[in-house]
């Protein structure tokens, strides 16, 4: 257990709490890679990242073979540029889903939340 | 030859001309991405991007194993995010690095374009 992981969590929290949307960079099978933009959740960060997907989607497939990920952070109006490593996992708990759904999200989700494509990243 | 290819360069130019810094996500030996930031050239895209970079870098050991690279640009004001994929190379010819230098580069080489670790990722 990192001692400083109360700190570290803290200090990123900070840096990307007003960016709503990071990039998602994932390798296809013939090793190209691209990002996307996935909006990010708008409750404060707390040491998981969750990011709203569709369950059958080019970039579930993708991180559920490579299940190292990386998510970037631009805020170019102050020249703040972050970039997360981790491991990611597709999460389909409706009840996840529920606790981290915001109306905002009906731009991607027309139906709402009740959508059965709906999944999480985290 | 894509014959759209013409304005398909306009439309990438026009929609990165004000981004100054783009996320360059690579791949570890191991498997892990990361991304960076890295100063765009000032000059206008017309069909190759040019990145500097230091020539003895992670990045550049990474490019060098993965031709396939990504880069993506957000310009959360006006909620413009864009990916690029392509083929990754390091150039060391000093004329076009002396073509693309400018001024503001000092911030990461303070030697200036004399500094033999200079490269460009094309």
């Amino acid at each position: 257990m990192n001692p400083h992981r109360n700190d570290d969590i803290k200090k990123l929290a900070e840096l990307i709490k007003d960016i709503r949307i990071a990039m998602l960079p994932t390798a296809d099978s013939d090793g190209s890679l691209r990002s996307r933009p996935m909006a990010t959740q708008t409750q404060a960060f707390d040491g998981d990242l969750w990011f709203f997907t569709r369950e059958h989607s080019g970039k579930v497939d993708e991180v559920n073979r490579e299940h190292q990920v990386n998510v970037s952070y631009a805020a170019p109006s102050d020249n703040r540029y972050v970039s997360v490593s981790g491991t990611g996992r597709i999460v389909t708990d409706r009840a996840k889903i529920k606790e981290l759904w915001s109306p905002v999200l009906k731009a991607w989700f027309p139906k709402g939340i009740d959508d059965p494509e709906i999944a999480l990243l985290k």
